[in-house]
């Protein structure tokens, strides 16, 4: 089980994991990573995959916008529609067109039949201070790589869209935990990029105040980060409960210092691979299997608690970067006294 | 079959009507009215049944709010649950909580085991330029004479909630229609007081230049009214589908000349008696049918078909009446020959 | 400054509160509480007044369905027009009804011109395990004496609306609290009645496990409580920047361990009472000071500190309360060493 | 003037237009166009610019999602700020990232300091039919060529994103229309796509059949299409008061006979010019002039009108084009006698 946080023995929450502790615990459901790292960027792209072919076999979806200062692409059709018919790819912010683009030309590509319309889900954080975002390096040959590397193993921390990531002052970047519930489960993958240090809450401890002291530098400037949230499951879900779940993906975020900040797009996009929507179905009607609705309540805790570990787990497995312009962005990782006083 | 407009010749839309052409072309769906007209007030209360013993067994609903200066009380938990657990009554704009009160009442003695909690759903028009509305009138025994009276044939125009209604400043009130798609029914009751005279769009005839001519009295101040378009189906649609097609009654809304008014509550609520959520099921899943998505359009047009018409009806329906100042509200059917130059 | 939690040494969060670290530290801003407690009943209703005569000089408003399982009414309205024309009244779910029709009687009686339409704004939390909901004793008499109790100082804990409501399974009730900035104050009062033992947070103390230990009673059935939310304050907000603050209100409940449970209304509604919106205004514009929308974030703070130390109070200055049934509800305060071990 | 549908004698609504009968009556916006038509494509893009410079200097916007199977971007932060940032450019589906991506790369350009982070607007309907979608022309240079373009004067009918757009099965694409409400003027422009010939209405005239049984050919596949609204407007508007009034462009498209069908993105997006939002202003509060709420009627009627009008003109104003396949796709001056039988 590869959750970083639990490395330093804290448990979150009170659900049990998935075997893994990652979304991929999800079956059927892969994640890959292209990373970019050099003196002038610190970037990259990060694909999470439903399963193959979801242009002609979508699931159902549901997305949930905490603070909208953001510009993820694709929300609208998802949320009239209920479905999902690309893999969800994150990027960072300036990048979001190309990387459209490019799910574009992949789903051009991979559908079993020609495709005179498609709707790419791209989300994002803002890199900029790590990372020289003017000179968007994104696009099909990234987005290929990302998805020739896509399994159930993927790395946590700095690496893929989480490379130039920064959360609560110190390096962010891609987390992810899960949850079993009545033998289903439910997992999170988050990529963490909002927050200040006075603000971070790990588990009730509040290191913030000694972080500072060692730090020995000013604040950075105000919060102008982002945490996108995606949310997978296997439970039999409609889109409106799907969507019910996905919403309390913003619980694990508040627990861990957030206020969803005014410049923070703080997004969570979910889906439950349990329904398939075949493109051409003929049938006027069809079979879903739901959830009851009044036994949520173990789904919405394992949300809020997947997404809690996520961001934590992004937090510990970070390392510390620098920056274009020389500065490193520290790591939760050198400040273990100060969350262990 | 019943509607008023049609017996002036006049055919809305394109898709065949049920066999009443009424909401309760529905299976099971049933209509009761309870009327108050004297010196002091024209006003009532109507109320619509999807089935009987509805808490128990709750129907699927969805909601829509096309402009929301308007006191409807039940919607919160309607959006979020979709689901419906009490008859839809609707009363004027001051008589809300006595009616919501009436309906706990009524759950209360009907439900099949203690009530703790319930959620009463009571859609309203401003009825204050025919009606003394400040004395307040209705309660659970009006409540109680309404669903006595409930059943498949229901009378149109001025009564039950509709008795004091105004429309396009002439005399509104009750209307209704049904539209068949695939085997299964949609109808729509509208509870009709919104409008000024000017913008009345009657199957593309503007009779208002015409008919202002001949009425000889200034126009009626700012529209303040409200529109309720209550939508019954049969059709197995799930929640989220559902308020896609409840969304259209107001298509059906602005062919008759509205705009959705400033001050008008206009307000779609809709259920299916297709599925059945029982209060106190064990299982973790349920089965549910649904509509094939990409097959949704013949519902959209049947709710908008539906709900032009029902307003049509209302207004054809409509007969003169007198306010307690003594000033009459004149009915469209004293201008047929305006209508029809 | 009356905070029960902070008499226990414990400060949540990093703003500076106002004087009386209570919601009426907006200027102008009162509440009030009737009580009823016997051997039926523990129950009773709360009033936040924003200012006087407030149907003919309405404030900015906005609300926020954190989760929807509840039967808050004049919500549609609130979200529509951004207007708040009533005090906000709290109480127990089955007498919504009632209450919003005596707050109907309150704005007849009170208004400087006869009323045609009024927006009652009633929300709710569920007291039926504490009381016998179904004798539904509140009405205008009961609305009138809160509202005649209404003043900048009033009391926590298991008072008003808060007489039978379960927070945690412990006693819950009411709780407020308030936060300083740049000048303008940001308060809440909670009406809390949700979740489980088990989630309960305080600051990061988890004593859900040796509270139960020392209980020696079952867990009681799942969470069927809510949660409501009122924020008031001064800053210059729009409605919409409002809806932005209202809004993180859910942050400080999710720090107390509440996951927006399946069954629990949460709900919160906010005012500002910097702008004025007189009824009968004449000219084609107003003139409105809002806030640079850049600068919001520690008002996102202060709803956040001010939410989540609104519910430690309301737990802390809860005492036991015996239900009509003979059980007693423990209180927090029964329960130091399990919360300072 | 320049409205193609008065051309024919046809006079829709009410209130008086401006000069030009265009978008472009509103103070400051202009509209450009980049076209290409060819054997293999007929598409092209359209840019409505609401005034120079706006990344420095954002206006207020709002946005509506009539019906959601669409793949605009940027409305998740155009809702939750109220400011539009970029142009709006209108492009084919398939185009919409290339296009983001264009926009990025002129904020890079333009804006008056570097730029970390920008919201492109880019709406989109599908032109597969009369276009090789699949190969996505668009991009850097084509943007530039259509904001050269722009100006207060442009054509309507079959150029920029309208020359592929089909629209009640006739040739449709871009249709332009304003209004004048109290020295203020609201101007609409539509981009066509979407609807079957039976729903065709043309201020009540129904030239379906008529049209049908001359074409000599059978009905084209169901409606895929889409219709995309900007609105523009100088009067004073919180961005709360503009969502209502960007919302009634709905009623607009509703008249001409459109139910917003299921597979129709049916999006509108308005901006007014009237205030200014500084990038960078200092101050803790700003001073905003907004409408008086209860005088939006005639905004309101004005965006319905502008709508419908602007759909008649794409109409009117489109001429027969051939597509890859060969295929003409006929327009409606074509059939004036079927118009006006």
């Amino acid at each position: 089980m590869s959750s970083p946080i639990r490395g330093w023995g804290l448990v979150p929450g009170l659900l049990p994991p998935g075997a893994r502790n990652l979304i991929t615990d999800v079956p059927g459901v892969t994640v890959g990573h292209w990373t970019l790292q050099n003196a002038r960027h610190n970037t990259g792209l990060t694909v999470i995959v439903p399963r193959p072919g979801l242009y002609d076999d979508p699931c159902t979806a549901a997305c949930c916008v905490i603070n909208g200062y953001g510009k993820t692409c694709g929300l609208v059709q998802v949320e009239e529609l209920g479905r999902l018919e690309t893999p969800i790819a994150l990027t960072n912010t300036l990048n979001v067109g190309l990387v459209a683009d490019a799910l574009v030309q992949y789903t051009l590509d991979t559908a079993s039949a020609p495709v005179r319309s498609v709707n790419p889900v791209v989300g994002e954080c803002n890199d900029a201070t790590l990372n020289t975002i003017a000179e968007r390096v994104m696009g099909y040959d990234q987005l290929q790589a990302a998805l020739a590397a896509a399994g159930p193993d993927f790395a946590q921390g700095c690496v893929g869209a989480g490379a130039g990531m920064i959360c609560h002052e110190l390096k962010g970047g891609i987390g992810s935990a899960s949850r079993l519930v009545e033998g289903y489960t439910v997992g999170v993958l988050a990529l963490c990029n909002y927050g200040q240090l006075a603000e971070l809450n790990i588990l009730g401890r509040r290191p913030g105040t000694a972080i500072r002291a060692k730090l020995n530098e000013p604040p950075r400037p105000a919060d102008r980060g982002s945490c996108m949230l995606i949310l997978a499951t296997d439970l039999p879900l409609s889109s409106r409960q799907l969507k019910r779940v996905v919403r309390r993906c913003a619980v694990g975020l508040a627990r861990c210092g957030s206020y969803w900040g005014h410049g923070s797009g703080d997004i969570a996009i979910g889906f439950t691979t349990a329904a398939h929507w075949p493109r051409h179905a003929d049938g006027l009607t069809m079979t879903e299997i739901v959830w009851n609705e009044d036994k949520l309540d173990a789904a919405f805790a394992a949300a809020a608690e997947a997404a809690e570990e996520s961001v934590l787990n992004a937090l510990a497995a970070a390392v510390p970067v620098t920056g274009p312009d020389g500065r490193v962005c520290r790591a939760l990782c050198e400040f273990k006294e100060e969350v262990f006083p």
